[in-house]
């Protein structure tokens, strides 16, 4: 497993660099330069959405920066949540005047770091409220949703809120926009093989070469069982039936789907899973009304792949739709 | 190294299903259905562009057909040539009256059955011409260009004919433009692993656990030399004064580049790397007129990348900002 990589200790930053030397719609910000925004901020009295994470999971976190998506991300090393100046100093610049949102995936680090800046942007008189993604279904019991860790289906939560805001709504709008979408939205994922932390002596985990993991998180975190490797049909099957199983209050039998890479696991492969879930979903009168496949959530060479609903009501299905443009995304 | 998939004979077929399950402005056609074309075909007289080649690449070959790039796709099965019928059932899928262009890489199998079908094509009634995607520095010497493989950098002769066609262009000027962007255009790859064609026993070569290959082809084609592994910075450099050692003539300081993953290799590399081209093209006063910088020609699960340079001019240029949409690539 190797990398195309200079120095691992500036691995981040030199693809931090390299995204916004490619991308100019998007500028590195704050004292470490840690911070991704827009170069042309929303302005305008928008309410500012801002991120943030750990890398190795491009184009999450900071891809996603862009019109009629987000305003800022905060990022922090491989695999680590960033720290509390970069959380502040994205937040600042998502800051429009109209309040802050921040969403982000519910993992120690990032709460610890972004609660910190969150209260010294309310020092500073910046309205601040705070949106954790919740989806994935392996990682804690229903009852215990909160406990969930938020993976690939945040991509739904960040449109969704974007379009909001974009659209004019207010913090409150946008915060139960939020809220409502990331309570529709259920992820699982399979994981076949580690990934390389720059650096780092040894793959990030083992697995046997026949193995696959089912709920394997996004930094590899255990999963629900390992055993031996399966059909792709067979694996899409219990996905579903494990995502069908927290059918949401108020779903009414439209959902976006996202069949997304982890890493290394080739376009063709997603695109034979998708096959799967569109014929599994249609069995059950589920009607597709997003479809999205591709690599959106990814760690790094991961070889997998994840499925995530978001059982869309008329207003996320608007919003889902609505025009947004990003470095990795355009809709509309 | 293990796959998503059920049988393997059924990969590209499955693959072909959901690829147009979740793209409804893409279609299925032909008796085998191999072919992919838009579900509503550009008509109003039209050049067509026809392209074609073996699966395992995406998003070439099948993903580039969309407004502004290509009509359709003969699809052949992993890493081989489509079938005759294909070829044919193709290019009467792209023709509207105004002829069809046939561009597609320089590979023996793919022009055999393209020729082939190209002949009855002329013999009921449709204007077929050929140009050859012959882009790879390292397969062959300056001289021999015509022997060259074609790799990443038929994107941009997509992108350039297929703009030249919606505007309006003649059959003869779509061919024009479409020779100039493929004599301007330079690539190079390097390889890191192997992939793994689908119910094959063992990986598609061999390489060892500190090597890298320069030169290496999309379907593991033999480089120029395979050493001991070397940082980003260093393997840039060598690929870049590879590639600027063919500046064409007409060049004037103004590129369009493609930072390409072949596949396992995640995005965050891809920006390391198009930070140092960046550095290195600057410092030889040339300037990056389009930067793209993504997994746009795959070889499955093969870690490694590619570097193509097309030398634009002021049309080459405006063609390759034209408006377009395809499935994995949206322009303007």
């Amino acid at each position: 497993m190797k990398k195309l990589i200079n120095e691992p200790g500036n691995y981040v930053d030199e693809m931090l660099e390299g995204l916004v030397l490619a991308n100019p719609e998007l500028a590195l910000s704050g004292q470490g330069k840690r911070v991704v925004q827009r170069s042309a901020p929303a302005g305008n009295g928008k309410v500012g959405i801002a991120t943030g994470g750990g890398s190795g999971h491009l184009p999450l976190f900071c891809g996603y920066v862009g019109e009629g998506l987000l305003d800022s991300c905060a990022v922090g090393n491989v695999f680590e949540g960033p720290n509390m100046q970069s959380c502040l100093e994205a937040i600042s610049a998502a800051n429009a005047g109209a309040g802050v949102l921040c969403l982000y995936g519910n993992y120690g680090g990032d709460r610890m770091n972004f609660d910190m800046a969150s209260e010294m942007a309310e020092a500073e008189g910046i309205t601040v409220r705070t949106v954790l993604g919740i989806d994935d279904i392996a990682s804690a019991a229903p009852e215990e949703a909160d406990k969930r860790r938020g993976v690939a289906g945040i991509v739904f939560a960040y449109k969704a809120a974007g379009a909001k805001a974009a659209a004019g709504g207010s913090l409150d709008e946008v915060v139960e926009i939020t809220e409502r979408t990331i309570a529709r939205t259920r992820t699982i994922g399979i994981g076949l093989s580690p990934c390389l932390i720059p650096g780092a002596a040894a793959p990030s985990f083992e697995i046997g070469e026949t193995e696959v993991e089912m709920g394997i998180g996004i930094h590899g975190e255990a999963g629900i069982w390992r055993a031996a490797h399966r059909s792709a049909d067979e694996l899409v099957d219990e996905m579903l039936d494990r995502t069908l199983a927290e059918v949401p209050d108020g779903a009414d039998g439209r959902v976006a789907v996202l069949v997304n890479g982890l890493g290394a696991t080739p376009l063709d492969e997603l695109f034979i899973l998708y096959r799967r879930v569109s014929q599994r979903l249609t069995t059950r009168q589920i009607h597709i009304a997003v479809p999205l496949v591709g690599p959106f959530v990814t760690s790094m060479e991961m070889a997998g792949a994840s499925i995530s609903l978001c059982f869309v009501d008329d207003e996320i299905l608007s919003l889902l739709r609505a025009p947004a443009t990003c470095p990795f995304w355009r809709v509309g």
